[in-house]
């Protein structure tokens, strides 16, 4: 593309991210026919969507995971979507279904996963393979409701309580939902439409990559359609243009080979806890900018349509406040262009015992469990490579397994650093694809204004889709940004389900 | 007393403790009988002893406490020795006994505990309330050995391994059999013994002052001998002039109001972990030197005698190899003098979950347990004290329970610093005591030379002794110092166990 034409684009996107007319707003069909489906089923899809949720989805569990998968080929082959699964040894399935257009211009691909992140049912309020309805949010006093009787009014502020309520059976589900709808209405796709759902991604999609090399004429496509992540806090309908990566690792430092008494040894023996905790502390400045060395080197500047994207973003400062934080991290930096920068967090760090189960131990090791998100220009291996790096400039040995006596005798501080081997780098897909413009009026069509955003700040599994078939990424994120996605009491709202179907429902019939 | 007589106790204590004649040693009757009656009864004695470490002890858990004391209560009864149990209400009672001597000088009280640390079962090899015997060291190879058969040699470097094996039912135990050895022997104490044996010593003994202010005559005598605690890493006979007193306290520090995903806030919301790695990583030196202010000022030095003691004392250097260790604390200086210095340790650490168990978020809360270990000079409350004033010097606003939202907006740092209710203060009881002479000659009769020590690194509640009966206090540790105390697979050597019997009937026997 030339830079003349290339700047015209970005002009032309430009102008689309700030016409926000509230007057071109549900002037879809499509999602009309899908409000009046659940206008008139709320019920009926409340109780099918509450037995997808009991069957228990972590990504390790694979019988209910193959559970689960069984459900979706029911649920696909009784809306006529011929469904089947794409397999390879050891996996989870992922599972296909699609509607072939003759004569069909595009062929769109709709992402998403039922798969749940772990979990430990004793930091739940109610136990998360049995969905309740709550009035409104647990930690606002949201009381818990029976079951809507027939006829009864279902109100759209409820919220349903269950593991992947939000995170992401709520986007399968809503698929479904406005296949459902538009078969109802009459209303038949113009381009193929293929639906994909892995199994897997809450694990970083160890094999996706496999199938999708297996698969990959099936699953090409003009675009992918991601279809996971919270809408914006606004409360308006969200479209992301890329995800950042993730590369996950967990780092151990050693003390005594075994626990010490630490009444008698107390003063002597290294802690692994105080270890750790200085370790860790060198990698952040008090305003949460990392401080591992050329971190932030290589990141791809957002570019003036993007950053534009960002300034129509929520308000940070209410989410701020209702959050109880006095304040935030990024040195004044707004969260949409934190989120485009790569980040080191402590997902969870342990040694001994707290509480009425800690004793009075010099613990023998201390644990941090690391994710890195990555964005564009900044690799998995390569900023593995720095926090490495970083760890050896603090005066340690590092290795990858446990160290032997002999190892522990010859150095006096050693991390060990298992690096997850399932990681992916980030995706940004230019704002000015062709196809965007339509995607971005579709979704005005549905519900106006919307959000649009370069890059979302969670992380799925773009690159394999640009690297192994050469298609482009569009995220749609339809769930309610406070649904305590990845923590205990996950939850969607059903004004959030309600929407997405109207959301599917849209880009499904585009043409 | 005045100065030149204090002069002269102190040469005459420093001749004691340079005096360490092997000539002396099993030059004791009493030990010799123990030694008769262990050699003829080692299948009986392990069994009896197996059959007190099936009784579960942990201090919260009441009715199995109670069953530990009523087994004592049938003990002391077959021995003589007028078992009744000391109570205060809600609390785990203690075990008393006792052999009243007509016409005794002395009153000799001998104290222990039968309660044991907290512990996760999941840890041990085998479960904690079921002993098996070892050959060896667990993590040197030792193998599960059947009960021995009846007549089937027992070798002495074979290891119990249960929760107290060595910590503290080892010391109760030796007592018991010390009394039979006693018995069959025909030999009669020459002073008043009394028995006292605590049920709730591993959370800080939270109701024994009561109980000695209950019985204040019955339990006041010329020395309490304090039988707990491991042994010189020599194998020495150990005695120790003293212990550290110690005080708890939980460290949390807060993030947002609720675990968010770490993808579409990293960079944004502070995360709780890092503040506290950074909050405790400012408290030590890389030394471990603790960095808060005044954390060492008031502690009263040690003495001539009690200096010479220290340099008698183990190879620190040996023990720093056997722990894989390549470097130690303490800027130099040994283990001896650094317990006889404050300490604070992280008992435990813990935020989010680490392993297969982690998820992907910026978790809500960071927790440290700390210990804080006190010597002579150093008060429990002035400890807590500093180290709060530390914490407000990193910019946190301390609180003593969860904040509520207003307190949450109001300050950027929030840490709740629990202190727990029951720490207790540093003993150093004098080594020119008229009776540490004859409680040194008694230990070096039985086994020569023996090692002794001005202060103990654990903690024991001397301080209440001391404040509520005047009596001043002795501890005699027999346990091997490698035996995982307050740990997962705590284990005691059968070697200290007999030797344990020799050392408590030869103190049960002294004039």
């Amino acid at each position: 593309m030339n830079i003349v034409k290339r700047i015209c684009s970005i002009v032309i996107a430009f102008t689309m991210v700030a016409a926000l007319s509230p007057a071109q707003a549900q002037d879809n069909a499509a999602a009309r026919a899908a409000r009046e489906w659940r206008t008139a089923h709320e019920r009926q899809i409340l109780d099918d969507y509450f037995a997808f949720l009991r069957i228990p989805n972590l990504s390790r569990d694979l019988p209910n995971v193959r559970r689960n998968a069984e459900y979706l080929m029911q649920a696909m082959d009784k809306r006529g979507l011929k469904a089947r699964l794409l397999e390879v040894p050891g996996a989870p399935p992922a599972v296909y279904g699609e509607i072939l257009v003759p004569g069909a211009k595009h062929t769109y691909v709709f992402y998403s996963h039922y798969d749940g992140q772990p979990l430990d049912p004793n930091e739940w309020a109610t136990p998360p393979f049995e969905p309740v309805l709550r009035t409104a949010r647990l930690d606002l006093g949201g009381q818990l409701l029976p079951f809507p009787a027939p006829g009864q009014r279902i109100d759209a502020d409820w919220r349903i309580y269950a593991r992947s309520a939000s995170d992401a059976k709520a986007a399968v589900f809503s698929m479904l939902t406005a296949v459902d709808a538009l078969n109802a209405a009459g209303l038949k796709p113009r381009a193929n439409i293929k639906f994909i759902f892995e199994g897997e991604e809450e694990l970083e999609s160890p094999h996706f990559a496999q199938i999708l090399a297996a698969n990959k004429e099936l699953l090409k496509g003009d675009l992918w359609f991601i279809c996971d992540g919270p809408e914006d806090p606004s409360g308006r309908l969200t479209i992301k243009f890329g995800a950042r990566g993730i590369q996950k690792l967990e780092l151990t430092v050693f003390g005594p080979k075994r626990p010490l008494h630490s009444g008698h040894y107390g003063n002597w023996a290294p802690n692994p806890a105080l270890m750790l905790a200085q370790l860790l502390g060198s990698m952040k400045d008090a305003e949460g900018r990392v401080l591992v060395e050329n971190f932030y080197d290589g990141v791809v500047p957002l570019n003036a349509v993007e950053l534009a994207s960002i300034a129509e973003a929520g308000n940070d400062d209410a989410q701020r406040k209702e959050l109880g934080l006095a304040r935030v991290d990024g040195g004044g930096k707004s969260l949409g262009e934190l989120i485009n920068q790569p980040s080191l967090n402590i997902r969870g760090m342990s040694s001994g015992r707290i509480g009425e189960q800690a004793a009075n131990i010099i613990p023998s090791t201390a644990t941090a469990a690391i994710d890195l998100r990555l964005v564009k220009g900044v690799t998995k291996e390569g900023q593995v490579a720095r926090v490495i790096a970083h760890i050896r400039k603090q005066g340690y040995y590092v290795v990858d397994r446990d160290p032997d006596d002999a190892t522990r005798l010859a150095h006096p501080r050693i991390a060990r650093v298992v690096v997850s081997a399932d990681g992916y780098n980030a995706v940004r897909t230019p704002m000015d694809l062709p196809l965007a413009a339509n995607v971005l009026a579709t979704a005005r069509s549905v519900r106006s204004p919307i959000a649009v955003q370069p890059t979302s700040g969670g992380s799925v599994p773009l690159d394999m889709i640009v690297d192994v078939l050469g298609t482009e990424t569009i995220s749609v994120s339809t769930a309610n940004y406070d649904n305590n996605q990845h923590s205990n009491n996950e939850d969607i709202k059903l004004l959030n389900l309600w929407n997405g179907f109207e959301t599917h429902a849209a880009l499904i019939m585009m043409e």
